[in-house]
């Protein structure tokens, strides 16, 4: 019979000095002694991956991304090969590999690429020979064997990729958080850890930036359907389980609160209101890359509208740019940009079946003399922009409202 | 007609930080622009190594080769990436390339790993695209696809072995130290820049710890006649050129003077004087590894004799337990140590047709009431083993007794 296997991730905090590198070793061998194949993937050490990228933005403001991939897919080679080190220490055998080690093979577009294919053979090879086997995550290496990286949060995608791979019994994600909660501890206080949510809400929850997970992980997790743990490093506390939507979840209402403040509101004013415009203009948009979360359009006034949308603050010069070059094409009358926003969600796959929760966000948020600049919706999630400076206290309404709190 | 190809090597010190990235960036296009094909071979920046090393003794005081190398030659791959970038903003096309990409094939030994052949086919692609091709310096790859490294001064013998398999008109080795000196310009003020020396030469001055450059890679580039320009990265001047002897060289009666302070004396006291006893003694300690220098054995006094022998003064006390042991087994009297010397050496090709070299440096010895604990002799060097407190003092007065000043 083969032996459960199980694939655990370790994040940049739970590997941030050897302190912390020594006690991730012990969690390891610890599965290890309990009769698991132990595939590990680790981030980088702290803020190494920063620390690196700081170095080539004193150098060039436009470096290739080819080298970039080159320069920070050193960072998981450190920290793989010092856990190796601590779990020798403690007297088991061990294996760090890059990811061209393991034969991660992932297309050409650097800095985000994406997994096409994964080798087992290797990482076969070395549990059979009883070692845990420690795998650099975040990194790959295409066709002509160049080092690419899968973008932000991609040791997570390494992790759950693995565990498809590997056909692995479980998927641990070891961060700094004991897990997903009703909403950011740092805002509300008595914010509640969440035993057990679905694929669909961690997806809604990460891309609003929750910051547990990243959002093309859960992805992965939900299509081939791998249990994720999300855990705290430094206890041995259960933490959240993300799984496949089971029935007692519909019975939650709504599952957390989020809140995310690195957009910008763009608005084209005397829009005319013509058929095609639209069309023209967020045509134009996304073939300039630029991603657009929310828009709104108002009720026509004597042939004219205006159009508002959401896109991400950083790129808001570069989108401006483009937008006052369309707003002149189109015939509208001008574009400006409000940064000075925040956007508050509440999401829960409980909302599918019930209605009322848009009204009690609604009035929880006017009770309080919150204002509304924009709303948008999908079946488990209700989004709402408000004011910068008034989100956290939204947060904080909204979690009382739905009744979130231990 | 092919391009003429030039090999660049920089050092930890000449690609330390940014700025000095950047500097070896502009000498490179600066070549580049003179019509040369440029391989660029780097080390990590500055102490990155030492650091990378001390993070794993705090994990473990005995870590696994395997996983060493895995970690310490990420040093060299952040260098060649920024470079890289650096190159590119100077407008010029490059790539970075990690001694797995190459090709550089070693054996299996990590951390000491002898290069067993070099794929030159990677390089000669990107040379051919007009590319400024970046190797990093000090690593390979072993037959299974293994992260290797070659030993401390490796990238050295990096740049020597790929201006032999490329046959390139020049290997320039740029250093924080403006060439080869007749002695250390920290002891003897007014020590002179040599123009030129020979390999052998070289050898004695590398192995006695001149430290400008490893000594394998002097031995590599002797055997294939490879001329090195050892200069300086912060100026324009003409450094030392390392090439094979010719006549000229001859009439320099001596080179340069070196000291080397890493090393202790052993003495065993009172050895039976019979035949094989020297033999047993040195076969047990050279079958432990442990590197003998000079030895030197007394006048037999009534069947018994001393014996003195140099070692590395960090391994001197496995080098104790193991002869303590011998002395015992051998029946001598007692064994002791003493780490409180130096050595002091006097190099030049001239000195094989020239006699009076050695009376020369004892009668300055002497002027000075230095003491010689022991005396080694070879065709183009004489040692002299001293207080280690007498040294600098040593390399003086012989410095001046050649007349080697400027």
């Amino acid at each position: 019979m083969p032996k459960k296997l199980i694939v655990q991730k370790y994040g940049g905090t739970s590997v941030a000095n050897t302190g912390r590198i020594e006690n991730a070793a012990r969690r390891v061998v610890s599965y290890k002694k309990r009769g698991y194949d132990v595939v590990v993937v680790t981030s980088a050490l702290g803020d190494t991956t920063d620390e690196l990228l700081g170095l080539a933005s004193k150098l060039t403001k436009s470096p290739s991304e080819r080298e970039i991939d080159m320069l920070i897919s050193t960072g998981e080679q450190v920290s793989v090969a010092l856990l190796a080190m601590a779990v020798h220490k403690l007297g088991e055998e061990a294996i760090s590999l890059t990811g061209a080690q393991v034969g991660i093979i992932t297309d050409s577009s650097h800095m985000k690429a994406r997994i096409i294919d994964i080798n087992v053979a290797r990482i076969r090879k070395e549990l059979a020979e009883g070692k845990v086997v420690i795998v650099a995550g975040f990194q790959g290496m295409n066709m002509d064997r160049e080092i690419t990286t899968l973008g932000r949060g991609g040791s997570d995608l390494t992790a759950v990729a693995l565990a498809k791979v590997l056909k692995a019994e479980a998927c641990e994600i070891y961060t700094d958080v004991a897990g997903v909660y009703t909403a950011d501890p740092r805002i509300v206080k008595n914010a509640r850890k969440l035993d057990r949510i679905s694929y669909e809400e961690m997806l809604e929850l990460a891309s609003l930036g929750a910051q547990v997970l990243q959002a093309r992980s859960v992805e992965v997790a939900s299509k081939f359907n791998i249990p994720i743990h999300v855990r705290s490093s430094l206890s041995a506390k259960v933490g959240t389980l993300i799984t496949k939507e089971v029935k007692a979840m519909e019975e939650v209402l709504v599952s957390g609160i989020t809140v995310t403040k690195g957009e910008a509101k763009v608005t084209l004013r005397d829009v005319p209101d013509k058929p095609g415009i639209a069309a023209r203009i967020f045509g134009d948009i996304a073939k300039n890359g630029i991603n657009i979360d929310m828009i709104i359009q108002n009720v026509s006034r004597t042939g004219h509208t205006d159009l508002s949308f959401t896109t991400t603050a950083s790129d808001i010069q570069k989108t401006m740019r483009l937008v006052k070059k369309i707003t002149k094409s189109v015939g509208a009358k001008e574009a400006t940009f409000d940064k000075d926003i925040a956007k508050v969600s509440v999401v829960g796959i409980g909302m599918r079946n019930h209605s009322g929760v848009a009204a009690t966000m609604f009035r929880a948020l006017a009770s309080k003399k919150i204002n509304i600049d924009m709303i948008s919706t999908s079946e488990i999630k209700i989004s709402c922009v408000v004011r910068k400076k008034k989100a956290e206290e939204a947060v904080r309404t909204l979690h009382k409202a739905f009744k979130l709190g231990r």
